[in-house]
C-alpha cells in the first residue's frame, strides 16, 4: 500500500558524490524529470575523491519519492547514504516529554517537593484517597492507551509502532485543551490482561483514553472498564468518531434539507467506529440504516460469529436488503465509511439519491478519494486534514475529557456524547453551513471550550459529575 | 508519629472571624504565645457579620502547627475554615505535566505529527522495531513504577498516596539529568500481575525504575523483569540507596584512615535496601558485616521464613554475633541504618569504637537523630536534605538512567554501579573532604555527568551497551 505523506512534503536526501564521475546537472535533472522539485542542497562535508551533499525536494508522497530516489540512484558515480523527510525529522525522540511544573531551586524547595516534605502530602492523600485529585497529577492527566491491534487503517502493526500514534494524539491533547495525556502501548492483546493493567494503573490517572483497540475486543475492555472504574474510559475510534461524524451529519442533512430520520443510510465496515455511528444514529431517531462488511448487507436472520454483529443484524436493515456495496447502495441519501481505502467506486456514488452526502472517513486513505466522488455527491467528507470536511476526533477528544475532569465526571455517558455532537455541530452558523464547511476546522478556537461546556452541563444533568458545581467555571 | 514538615514551613490558616466577638490581637498573641510568626495577614472577604482572614506564619514541624491551630481555634468567635501550607499549595494539581516538543503550528504540521503522515513513521517502526528508540520517546523516557507497599519510612499506603513522591522522582529525573520519567502507581501488590503489567508496558519505555515495593516481593519482582526485558530495569531503593552508600562510605573510611575491608559493620533493617547495601559491601570484600532486624542479629543455623534472610544469614556474621542492636553495635567501625526511626540510641553510639562512623538513612525519621548522636560519633549522614552528608539516592539514579539510555544499555549491572559509587565518591576531592562532607549535594552539577560517564564507560566494558560507541559523546 502507498502512504501518503499527507501533504507535499521535503525529503532530505543524503548523496555520497564520486567527484571524478557524479554531475549535479545529471542530479538535478533525474529529480526535475521525475516531477520533484529542489528546495535547497547542502554540502556536508568533502573528501579527497568524494562529497557528501543533502538534496532537499519536495514530493508529492511516498511512491514519488521512492521513485525519484531511484532514479538519482542508477546514476553513475552516485551512492544514497540516508533518505529521510521532514515528517521523520520531527519524530525524532519523540514528540513530547515530561516537564516539572516549577524548578527545585534549593535544599528547601527539596524539602517539600521530595522527601521529608512530600510525605505529609502522601499522608493527606492516604487519609482520603480523593484528595489525589487535588493533589496529584491525576487531576489533569490521562492515560492514552492502545495494545496496536488496529491503528489507524494500517492493521495490527503492534504497540512500539503505534506510539507515534499516540503521542502525536497526546499532543493534540495538550495544545488543544491543555489536558496532560500520556500514551501507554501495550504488548499484550489479551482482553483479562488488558482489563487488569488498565485497572491497575488507574490511581495516577484521571481518565482513560482507550485507543486504535481492535473489534470486537474493545467493546468488552471499554463495556468492563467503565463498569469497574469511577473515572471516565472512552475509546475514541468508538465514540469520538461517532460523536464527530453526528455533529457533521447534523449540519450536512440541514444543508441538503433533508430530515436525518428519514435518510437511508449505508454504513459501511461494521467494526468498533461503524457499531458506535450506528448505535448514535439508532439513538438520534435514524432507522433505515443498512450495514455492511466483506460479504455484503448484514442481515437478520443469518448467523454470524461476532456477537456484535449479532446485535447489528437485529436492530439494523429493516426492509432487510441484501446484497453487495454496489447493491445496497442504491438510492441512500448517506454513505458513511469506517472500512478501507478504495472500498467505495464513483459508480456506487452515481446511483445513490439525489443531494447524497458522502463520509468516507477511513484512515489514512478514504473508500473513495473526494476528487472521484465530486462529479456526483452533495456534500463528502472524509477523515484526512488535507481535504474540507475533516471527521477529525481531535474536534471531541480534548474538549470531551476537558469537561470530564474539571467537572470531575465518573463516566462519559451518551448525554454527554450527544451533547458533544451538537455542540461541535454549532459552531458553523446557518450563515456560513456550505458543502465545503459542514465541521469546523480543528483549528477553530471555539470547538474544545463549545464541547466542554456542553460536556460539563450533560454531566451535571445526568448525575455523573462529582465536583461541586459552584467550583466549576 | 509526628511528621516533620522538613524544613521552617509557613502555614496558611483561614479564619472566619465574627466581627463583634473576635480581636484580631488575641489571634496574634495565641499564634505568638505558641512559637509561631506571624508573616502576613489577608483580607479573603467581609461580610455584614464577619470575616474571612488568611493568616500566615511560619511553624517548626507538623506537631507545632497543630499546636497554634488548636489554640487559635479555641478563641471566642473565630473558626478555622482551612489550614495549608506551601508543601501542599505547591501539590496543587500535581507537581509535573506533559509538553509538546514543538507547536502543531497548521494543517502540514497536524498531517505530520498525526494522521496520515504519522502513519509512515509507524510503519517504520513496524518493520524494524529497534527504530522506536530513535523515533518515538522510548530514547528518554522512563517508567518510575510503584505499588504503594513501602513508600518512604511510611509504609504501605497505596498507590494514590505514593503518587507524589513518584511525581517528585520524576521532577528530579528531569531537572537533574533531562531525562523524561513518568510515573505508573500500581493498584495492586500482587508479585505475577506487576510483572505481567510492567513487561506489557515495557513498549514505550526506554527503561525501569521501580521505587518503594517492599521486600521481599521486590527482589523477585526486579530479578525476573531483568532477565526477561531488554532495557534497563533498576529497583532504586536497592542499588540506588547501595551506590550512594558506597560512595559515602569510600570517603567516611578514607577520612577516618581506616580500611573498608577491616571495618565490623552493623547493618540495621534487613529489607530491600539492607541487602542490597550488604551485598555491595561484600563485593567490596568486607566479610564482618551483622544483619539486625526486629528480633536481633541475623545467625546462621536459624531458619527464617524470607528466603533472603536465610540467604543473609549464610553469607553474613562471620564471628555468629547474637544479640540486640544495642548488644552487637560494641566495638563496631560503621552503623547503617536503613530501618526506622529512633532505633538507634545514643548509649549505642557511644559503645561503637573509635571514629565511629554513622549512616542513619532512614526516611523521613533517621535511626537516631545528627543532634542526639553528635558527641560520640566521627562521622553521621543521613537520609535528609536538612543535614549535612545526605545519602540521597537523588546522586544516583538520574546520571544512572542518563547514562543507561544514552548507551541504550540492556541492563544495569554490578559493574555499573560500583563505576556510580566511585564517580560520587570522586566528586569530592581530598582537599575538601571532612566531618561533613564526605559526600556532594544534590545540586553538585558535575554528579551528574561524572556518574554518566561513568555508567557509560562500565556499561561498554561489559558488553551491555548497544549504541555504536562513537556516537554516543
Amino acid at each position: 500500500m502507498s502512504i501518503p505523506t499527507g501533504a507535499n512534503t521535503n525529503m532530505i536526501l543524503r548523496l555520497e558524490l564520486d567527484k571524478e564521475i557524479a554531475s549535479f546537472g545529471n542530479i538535478a535533472t533525474a529529480i526535475g524529470d521525475s516531477g520533484g522539485d529542489i528546495v535547497a542542497t547542502d554540502v556536508v562535508r568533502t573528501e579527497k575523491k568524494s562529497t557528501v551533499r543533502d538534496i532537499t525536494f519536495s514530493v508529492y508522497d511516498q511512491k514519488h519519492s521512492d521513485l525519484i530516489v531511484e532514479a538519482v540512484g542508477k546514476l553513475p558515480g552516485v551512492k544514497v547514504v540516508h533518505v529521510s523527510d521532514q515528517t521523520f525529522l520531527l519524530h525524532l525522540g519523540g514528540k513530547i516529554e515530561m516537564a516539572t511544573k516549577f524548578p527545585i531551586k534549593n535544599r528547601d524547595d527539596l524539602s517539600r517537593v521530595y522527601t521529608p516534605g512530600v510525605a505529609r502530602v502522601s499522608m493527606a492523600i492516604h487519609e482520603n484517597k480523593a484528595r489525589a485529585h487535588s493533589l496529584t497529577i491525576k487531576r489533569n492527566t490521562v492515560a492514552v492507551i492502545s495494545d496496536g491491534s488496529a491503528v489507524l487503517g494500517l492493521g495490527n502493526i503492534g504497540p512500539e509502532a503505534a506510539m507515534p500514534v499516540m503521542e502525536g494524539k497526546a499532543m493534540l491533547f495538550k495544545q488543544l485543551a491543555g489536558v496532560d495525556a500520556f500514551p501507554i502501548c501495550l504488548a499484550t492483546q489479551d482482553v483479562e490482561e488488558i482489563l487488569l493493567i488498565v485497572k491497575a494503573l488507574s490511581p495516577g490517572f484521571g481518565g482513560i483514553n482507550l485507543e486504535d483497540i481492535s473489534a470486537p475486543r474493545c467493546f468488552d475492555i471499554e463495556k468492563r472498564l467503565v463498569e469497574e472504574l469511577d473515572i471516565p474510559v472512552f475509546h475514541d475510534d468508538q465514540h469520538g468518531t461517532a460523536v464527530v461524524l453526528m455533529a457533521g451529519l447534523i449540519n450536512a442533512v440541514k444543508l441538503v434539507g433533508k430530515k436525518l430520520e428519514d435518510c437511508k443510510i449505508v454504513v459501511c465496515g461494521i467494526g468498533a467506529a461503524g457499531t458506535a455511528c450506528t448505535r448514535m444514529l439508532l439513538s438520534a431517531g435514524v432507522t433505515n440504516i443498512i450495514g455492511v462488511d466483506r460479504q455484503g448487507a448484514i442481515l437478520k436472520g443469518k448467523e454470524y460469529e461476532n456477537p456484535f454483529w449479532q446485535w447489528y443484524a437485529e436492530n439494523t436493515n429493516p426492509h432487510h436488503i441484501e446484497g453487495s456495496l454496489s447493491e445496497v447502495i442504491e438510492g441512500a441519501d448517506v454513505f458513511i465509511g469506517v472500512s478501507g481505502p478504495g472500498v467505495l467506486k464513483a459508480a456506487d456514488v452515481k446511483k445513490m439519491a439525489a443531494d447524497s452526502i458522502v463520509f468516507a472517513m477511513a484512515n489514512p486513505s478514504p473508500e473513495i478519494m473526494p476528487e472521484e466522488a465530486e462529479p456526483y455527491v452533495r456534500v463528502m467528507a472524509t477523515g484526512r486534514s488535507d481535504y474540507p470536511n475533516q471527521i477529525n476526533n481531535v474536534l471531541c477528544f480534548p474538549g470531551m475529557f476537558r469537561g470530564a475532569l474539571d467537572c470531575r465526571a465518573t463516566k462519559i455517558n451518551e448525554e454527554m456524547k450527544l451533547a458533544a455532537s451538537h455542540a461541535i455541530a454549532s459552531v458553523v452558523s446557518d450563515d456560513e453551513l456550505n458543502e465545503n464547511y459542514i465541521i469546523p476546522s480543528v483549528f477553530n478556537h471555539v470547538v474544545v471550550e463549545k464541547v466542554r461546556e456542553a460536556v460539563i452541563n450533560a454531566a451535571y444533568k445526568s448525575g455523573v459529575a462529582q465536583r461541586r458545581r459552584e467550583k466549576v467555571q
